[in-house]
């Protein structure tokens, strides 16, 4: 592609080192911002920019905060006893969007993958270990994506703290709410059956 | 959406103003920029900033350009008698890239399009009318999308021009180069065939 303007080329480049932004994409994006007033441009890098730099991360559970601890976990009504293992910050969103967990959270920040070079040491395990250790953790959910690698890492964390007085759970797989039973994968409907629960208790809290 | 950080929550708001980006994605971006060094989002904001800023349109042309006039305008081993009018820049670096166009080019900035509140006023209409006037300009190509909007612009700088005595042209209307028959829509295959061209001139320059 060439550019016209030197200043339009460069930031189209820096625009297609997003993920899925390709160069067509970045100057389509580009050219909008050209159409919008000035201040347009200067939220977003000025958020961008001050979101990169001050941004923390929460010192139990390292989730993103603006404080050294987050709200979560510095909230006294929850549940700190119960910790639900998560892969990332979206997770968190996820789970709390729906308004069903009270426990507190620890965000591993990935997955054991070999194949990408992640390995134990680079994601936020031993501080959720040295956590059982010290105590005061009665139940560890596990609710990573049931990939090899979210199984991966499961069954690594689950060797590490099974010596513990602590109960481990993941969160149940079967069938989505609202999805037709023919289209369902063989073995989430496997499980599904396998994992049946109590009629009355299939209603609750929904 | 629920944010644990108002910095992270404001990068995310700015990011899906951007057309085609929502909530989801914006928040799949900021997460990515998140990851990398600190630098490539310090190089994306002031990539974009410097842009928006320092950018300017060529006073001939009204393409993006770092100058005042542009590297085509200001080019004199270029034909500034043949004027090629598009709608934007993207279309100015398309017809760049065939390497076919060796004229200048008038970028309109738009299409009249009343459902859209844009009429000729705000347009590079007035111009383009003035330089054909001034003289000096043989031929003018319309090459704007054959849309609704796209032929009614073009009839409209059409009758401004009409009575000089400038060659006006359009690009030419077919099938693709490769495209199968078949799958053509009529009024392009009706198109291609009354505007048939002599068989020596279809293999000429590509």
């Amino acid at each position: 592609m060439e550019f016209s303007s030197k200043l339009l080329e460069n930031a189209v480049k820096e625009m297609s080192q997003l993920p899925g932004i390709g160069k067509r994409t970045a100057l389509r994006l580009v050219l909008h911002l050209l159409k919008q007033p000035k201040e347009q441009t200067g939220f977003l890098s000025q958020a961008l920019t001050t979101m990169r730099e001050e941004v923390k991360f929460c010192l139990s559970c390292h989730n993103i905060s603006d404080n050294t601890i987050c709200e979560i976990c510095s909230n006294k009504s929850r549940d700190h006893s119960v910790i639900c293992i998560v892969e990332d910050i979206r997770d968190v969103m996820a789970i709390e969007n729906t308004g069903q967990f009270r426990g507190v959270y620890h965000v591993l920040g990935g997955k054991i993958s070999p194949i990408d070079g992640v390995g134990p040491s680079q994601l936020n395990i031993f501080s959720l270990v040295e956590k059982v250790k010290l105590g005061g953790v009665s139940e560890i959910i596990f609710a990573l994506s049931s990939t090899m690698e979210g199984d991966t890492t499961n069954f690594y964390i689950y060797r590490q703290i099974q010596d513990s007085n602590v109960i481990t759970s993941s969160i149940a797989r079967g069938i989505s709410v609202g999805d037709e039973l023919e289209y369902a994968d063989e073995v989430t409907l496997g499980r599904s059956i396998l994992q049946r629960v109590p009629f009355e208790s299939a209603f609750k809290n929904n």
